[in-house]
């Protein structure tokens, strides 16, 4: 290795021999791939087999650090989770914040790439670049926080875990990663895949440093980059203030807040207030928490019946909360609490029971198959029940515990599913903003507002940086400007949150110092492209079409008003010139299917 | 009249007849045009035959108040002049601040239309509602700054006016209108139309107000736009500090600034330091001035040789100092003076000085043909001279007083003019952004930066704003998008730099809550794109085609250093991609061709 700021190792387990291997991380690959979700998608689609079953044996399970990750950048601590997606059956990097990303890569390796299954439970330890597997019989059936606690006992006690609850082990579709207490690479069942795989945790520590390759270039980047942060309102005040509840009422106000599985947007003010975040602040909120050298510190602890922890993120508020009709901080925090023990996605579990609630409102699911509960929108006192149930696939639970598309596929109407390519969407209403309807339909994961370029955030700053949020001729260009950041972002292990206020420039400037790369804006910018073509190449090889570059049908043929107006994404008239434009903004065919690689890659 | 905002009324001024004839504004057409630019564009192409001759009797030259004139919202005194431009034979749309335009709409008009050539030199009066036309024989060879003085004293203290200098009475096809002095409506030659016509001076009065129709809405949005321009850095510290002279560092910092007719942009250090706004800070600079109700003050007041007067802008420091090689701001302060006097264009004038600069440093262009005036690049101490000979038409100047391209076309090199569809570009180099590349080669007035879209501006935000300046696949959206909320600002009378802190919802909340019109975001930008289509295709009535879209060759074929590559446009691989993104993003045919009225206008 010549270029600085990796280890330039990433280590093999094939947990259905024991092994563990070593293996060398070519210089040409890193800088074509980063890190991050960059270099996990480059890793399953360049060297890896496809994995037919995402469940099966072979499918490879691949955790990255951030490029970044051990610079001392501003919120650089993020790391990537890969592999196929048992929930959708697409390629799927679930992101995560806390500490884990900086001591995997501090403790020699940039990468871990899990494959095989072992035959008991265990868990990997990784001290000093010096790796060894566990039996993990006695952890298995804990939940995320009692494991930790007992991995950091028997590792050291400054290491860091990520590891499965009770859902991932089980098979919860959209089970998660939880490192840190509550800091969860979320999306996608990555959890499920790490269960199938009898691996409850890895537990990783180390004391590598890494020093900027060019250091005026570095340290001039850092102190651009803090400046930036420091002088935005969004990162200098509403996020620190707030956390990203903040957005309840900013949400609700832009008719973005969705109520009663997507069918409308209409909440109680009253209601609002009571689920907003200046709410949380005024009732459980003890003070904020950061992941990595993060200077805005969005995270909330809370105290809840006297057990402190992790309060809800705004997608739990918006998809265990106002989607389903409940608006009690109490409640939802409570199950926010079981969702980070027994590690699952809040928003696919949101999205699952608001599509349950649908079917009852209906009468198409009874008390009979719920197991006696009620599962009207805004039924109060069950919602920490049904979360444990899903996550322990009890009773009705283990319906649940398939996602929202498989069990609206059960009862006859998959159209109540509100998900794209089987992701539950997260909470912003598609009609009310056609840049983050192009979002969800083009994200590579499915329904997901990150990966589709949290374009949502086009429509609300305000000032010159709102693009209209009915836009339609022009807005596939800013789309795809933001999903070429966001997967940036997550390839250099910053937080997206950062982006409010940093541009590509940053970045390359960031990535060059450290690295000593000679790479500018331009090029970092072609690497967003190969990246994302390979997600596209996955997904097609993976049987997806431009026909699941779609959106829920409700999203299609129900207005709802919408700043005082009926509004709906009429399918030809917004949303196929919205795909067109963007397929062809991307360089990919009719189809949406990309060019042979190579060709700017 | 039921929406408000609006006189409702229009003055058409027959000066072959010396008729003044009032007519009614319907609401419709307002609400389709707004005001300034668009409600120019519209009249002259809706309501106008297509004028064959830019300077035939027949031609109208149209003077409209900007939408929000006489609103109280900040920046909102701008006002435009709309004709067919003599200089490029496209439309052109004029736009100035200073205090005209709400002087304008306050003295009963909303829009003035002049048409017919008048027998003797005469100027038009408009106290509080009364039109009246007066000889102008005495006035006539007067610069600008003399005759608004002596029809103030004629007309009333309190008039605005609005006048030629001797460029315009003299048919320099760059020749500009003045008003408050150093305020021009600059680009294009509208002042050599006025001249064509014998009409020395509009001299306008009124004390009509425009209460808000909406008022809690226009309240809330005028807080709004306040403290968003109070808030944003470029309006709130960089404007107000040095003026748009700050941005000479800036555009050298970023390879931007030209040098030499544009063949490169390097310029010593020291040069840039001697030609920067902190320069004009530390030396001529006396304090900010500002148009009407701006709270920003970019206007440089400063003292040359004794005498006090408006500063040179950036454009005028790039086009008549650093592209020609000249770095003494006295002697650039000194030429604008004249300039402004005269009432001539800098950046046409500059860039027709850089052409014969250029063809004198070839040999084309000899001291024979100048009247022994040393043509080289960076020759001191004859720059003014130059200036007044141009203005007046005398000597050599009646050459110059055509423009480069009529100029390099004469001595059989059209290549060396820096110029698109004839307009001479401004102070930024496209082969350092893509993006104003792009904007240079669509603006309907030809090679503008502000119809351009101000694109270039993309590039140096820095954060989240900035937008790589390399980049090609997604820039068209870009672009349009400033294009759209630049020509809604050129329509309601807004300032293109409070721009870098609104977005078009700003406008929207002003314009809806100040005239009472139902009319939200979305719908005006479909105003913004008829505009526009308006002018593309008076463009195409005027013999412009696909093949006009284009740049000055030189930006095709001879590679710069910048930012440490060499760079130029390729034709194929960056500008044709460039160019149909944009064409398809407007919906335009393949060729430009916008299509028939109607479809979503």
């Amino acid at each position: 290795m010549t270029m600085m700021g990796y280890n330039g190792i990433g280590l093999d387990v094939d947990l259905s021999r024991g092994s563990l291997s070593p293996f060398p991380l070519e210089e040409g690959f890193l800088l074509r791939y980063l890190g991050g979700r960059g270099l996990g998608v480059g890793w399953l689609t360049e060297r890896e087999p496809f994995p037919e079953d995402p469940l099966g044996e072979e499918a490879p399970l691949i955790f990255v650090s951030g490029a970044l990750n051990g610079s001392s950048a501003p919120t650089s601590g993020r790391f990537s989770v890969t592999c196929r997606s048992p929930l959708t059956g697409t390629i799927v990097s679930a992101n995560s914040g806390g500490f884990f990303g900086p001591a995997l890569k501090r403790s020699g390796f940039d990468m871990v790439v899990v494959r095989g299954k072992s035959p008991k439970p265990v868990w990997l330890n990784i001290q000093e670049g010096e790796a060894s597997l566990h039996e993990a019989s006695d952890l298995w059936g804990l939940g995320a926080a009692a494991a930790t606690e007992r991995l950091r006992n028997l590792a050291s006690p400054q290491s860091r875990v990520l590891a499965i609850g009770q859902a991932g082990e089980r098979g919860v579709l959209f089970a998660s990663l939880v490192n840190d207490g509550d800091r969860t690479a979320g999306r996608g069942g990555c959890g499920a895949v790490m269960g199938s795989k009898n691996l409850k945790a890895l537990v990783v520590h180390g004391s590598r440093t890494f020093p900027a390759a060019k250091e005026e270039l570095y340290k001039a980047a850092l102190y651009q980059t803090q400046k930036l942060i420091r002088s935005f309102p969004v990162t200098a005040r509403a996020l620190p203030e707030l956390g990203t509840p903040g957005l309840v009422k900013l949400m609700a106000d832009h008719d973005m807040l969705p109520h009663r599985n997507f069918q409308d947007v209409s909440h109680r003010p009253e209601d609002v207030e009571l689920l907003s975040g200046e709410n949380l602040r005024k009732t459980l909120y003890v003070g904020p928490t950061g992941c990595a050298l993060c200077p805005i510190r969005c995270g909330r602890e809370i105290v809840v019946q006297g057990v402190r922890g992790g309060g809800p993120e705004y997608e739990t508020l918006a998809n265990m909360g106002a989607n389903l009709g409940i608006y009690d901080l109490q409640e939802i925090s409570l199950a926010n609490y079981l969702c980070n023990d027994l590690g699952m996605d809040t928003i696919s579990l949101g999205g699952t029971l608001a599509a349950a609630m649908e079917l009852f409102e209906r009468g198409v699911l009874t008390v009979k198959e719920t197991g006696g509960i009620p599962l009207a929108f805004g039924s109060k006192g069950f919602l920490c029940r049904l979360t444990e149930m899903t996550g322990l696939r009890e009773g009705f639970g283990k319906i649940l515990s398939e996602g929202s598309l498989r069990l609206a596929r059960r009862f006859g109407v998959p159209e109540l599913s509100i998900s794209v390519k089987g992701l539950e969407l997260p909470g912003y209403e598609p009609r009310a903003t056609t840049a983050q309807a192009l979002g969800y339909a083009t994200s590579p994961r499915g329904g997901c507002h990150l990966q589709g370029g949290y374009a949502v955030s086009l429509g609300f700053f305000g000032g010159s940086r709102e693009v209209d949020r009915f836009l339609i001729d022009t807005v596939a260009g800013h789309v795809i400007d933001q999903q070429d950041s966001g997967c940036l972002s997550d390839s250099l292990g910053l937080c997206r949150f950062a982006s409010f206020s940093l541009g590509e420039g940053e970045f390359a400037r960031l990535f060059a110092g450290f690295t000593g790369a000679e790479i500018d804006q331009t090029e970092l910018q072609d690497r967003a492209c190969l990246i994302q073509n390979q997600e596209r190449r996955f997904n097609i090889r993976a049987g997806f079409t431009r026909r699941d570059d779609t959106l829920p049908e409700r999203f299609f043929t129900e207005a709802i008003p919408l700043s005082g107006k009926n509004r709906l994404i009429d399918r030809e008239l917004h949303f196929r010139p919205l795909l067109e434009n963007y397929y062809r903004l991307r360089g990919w065919d009719e189809e949406g299917v990309p060019p042979a690689p190579g060709r700017k890659e």
